[in-house]
């Protein structure tokens, strides 16, 4: 278990570790949404990730790291999404319970998904008191240890292997763009750039509706995600410690997209390359179309983060 | 250009004709579903194809079969599908015109798909009469070849380059299944299940509201498809003599599979895999799903032959 910022070897190990369980992504480019965008474009397909979303990178480097007598307890978070799907899974496969608190408000296929993979659930009421009350007492009586979507450095190095993969397979990336919600995904994903690139940018595209780590990297302190409104449904968390100061070091500049950008970059995905994406995945397409000047003819990167949606609710 | 049914030397120079081209497209697997269906299930994704289906390796095959002369003055089709635009953009790839002809009320989605890649459309009546008469007018008027969309052997060498693909890249398979319309791929198909693989049995699998296929090949003579009535778009049209006679002796059998049945697969799709595809792709699964006990523990190749839907117009 990481007490500071994951060091390169610490990334090595966490790949190592976490090899067996996860899928390496295919990297997939579309000569139509090049012509488009102007730029040379790889995108990372981690909606292809097990569970459909690169959460599960993170969630298996941190139940594998945690010692063995603890780790047998099982593990606990509160999360309506792609992290609960990921540590249930994570722990079933590692023959441990995963007890996940939800608000009974939350959409049926996402309970569907939990329960799908093993997860056990427990449900509250809608607000983030309740959740943490009932989070507090779930680990209180199973002693499953609490683990944090984002604000824990074994998440982090974990989601960094994604990164690391991309830099692996694609020649000279002039950058990398990852979405930001809590900014687990981007802090990884930014020090996997400096350990294991050679002057790759790494930037990041959030959400117009949900711009807070726009604002707490502006103003060098953190916001808290207030009342966010955006389709990008994973993408509404506020930044932590440990991601801010990560990301603060190493991002270059995290560039704000509408919704209606976000639902048309979804569009020209799901059409041009036949594949499903949900829509926090297609902020960083968004962001590249938004501001073609600096982009053009630049090798880019972009990391599709899930692809889990729900078809009978889509923006088109 | 051939005037016999292809033999393996025919398909090996159609695939060197037509190589740089088209992608070789991957070939996905889904632990998922293998657990749902009981079968080891390899999908080929003809979806993420250069417009998107398996249309333009045989459109491809066709145009550069064309003596030299011929070619320059163009080829002309009529069809609102795939055929289409796998035509067009074969044909402008070559610096040479595609005459569409296309009935007045086809969806504009279909329209623009043509237009972008180059096709010169011309409307007609929505009734064959009217197509056929129409494009011998355009045949007459600008000297352009009619590519037939099946029953022309150089399509069906260039479909089979498809199977030829899986079977150079999955070992020890025990079924290939396509789909069947007008019967192109699964000739395609079933020619190089015989010529490259060992002991691989073809079978395709039909909708039950455009069954004709099925009935032909059980009572031994080409019925018509009338009134055909099933979601899966592009498997409406009649079995050719050409694609009969090899289907006749080289296919095992045809399964039927209804639009609910269709849906369900397709969904299944979308949903474990993450990729788009469109109704008529779906009918294999559907058709392993319908007969789990003959497919069980069996490796299978299930051709998804492509990935064109109306995102506003779903079925789910």
């Amino acid at each position: 278990m990481l007490n500071a910022v994951p060091t390169k070897e610490n990334i090595l190990e966490a790949e190592k570790r976490i090899k067996k369980f996860i899928h390496r992504t295919p990297i997939l480019t579309s000569e139509s949404i090049n012509g488009i965008s102007g730029a040379k474009l790889f995108f990372k397909c981690e909606n292809f990730q097990k569970v459909g979303a690169f959460k599960f990178r993170g969630a298996t480097n941190a139940i594998l790291s945690l010692p063995k007598e603890e780790l047998s307890r099982g593990v606990a978070t509160h999360s309506s999404g792609n992290h609960a799907a990921a540590l249930s899974l994570a722990a079933i496969m590692n023959g441990v319970p995963a007890y996940i608190v939800m608000p009974k408000t939350a959409p049926k296929i996402k309970i569907d998904a939990v329960k799908e993979y093993g997860g056990i659930i427990t449900f509250c009421e809608p607000t983030l008191e309740a959740r943490e009350t009932e989070l507090k007492k779930v680990v209180e009586k199973t002693g499953a240890t609490f683990v944090h979507p984002y604000d824990n450095y074994d998440i982090i190095a974990g989601q960094a292997t994604c990164a690391k993969e991309i830099i692996e397979s694609v020649e000279n990336i002039d950058y990398i763009l990852a979405p930001v919600g809590g900014g687990g995904l981007l802090s990884g994903t930014a020090l996997s750039a400096k350990y294991f690139g050679e002057n790759i940018k790494v930037s990041a595209a959030e959400p117009e509706g949900a711009d807070d780590a726009f604002r707490s990297l502006r103003d060098g302190k953190i916001y808290p995600s207030t009342d966010p409104n955006t389709i990008a449904d994973g993408l509404l968390t506020s930044l932590s410690e440990k991601t801010f100061e990560i990301i603060e070091n190493n991002v270059e500049e995290i560039i704000t997209v509408s919704d209606e950008e976000i639902i048309y970059a979804m569009r020209m995905i799901w059409e041009r390359m036949k594949i499903i994406v949900e829509p926090s995945s297609a902020v960083t397409l968004a962001a590249v179309l938004k501001q073609k000047t600096k982009f053009a003819d630049k090798k880019i990167a972009l990391i599709l983060s899930g692809g889990n949606v729900d078809l009978e609710n889509l923006p088109f």
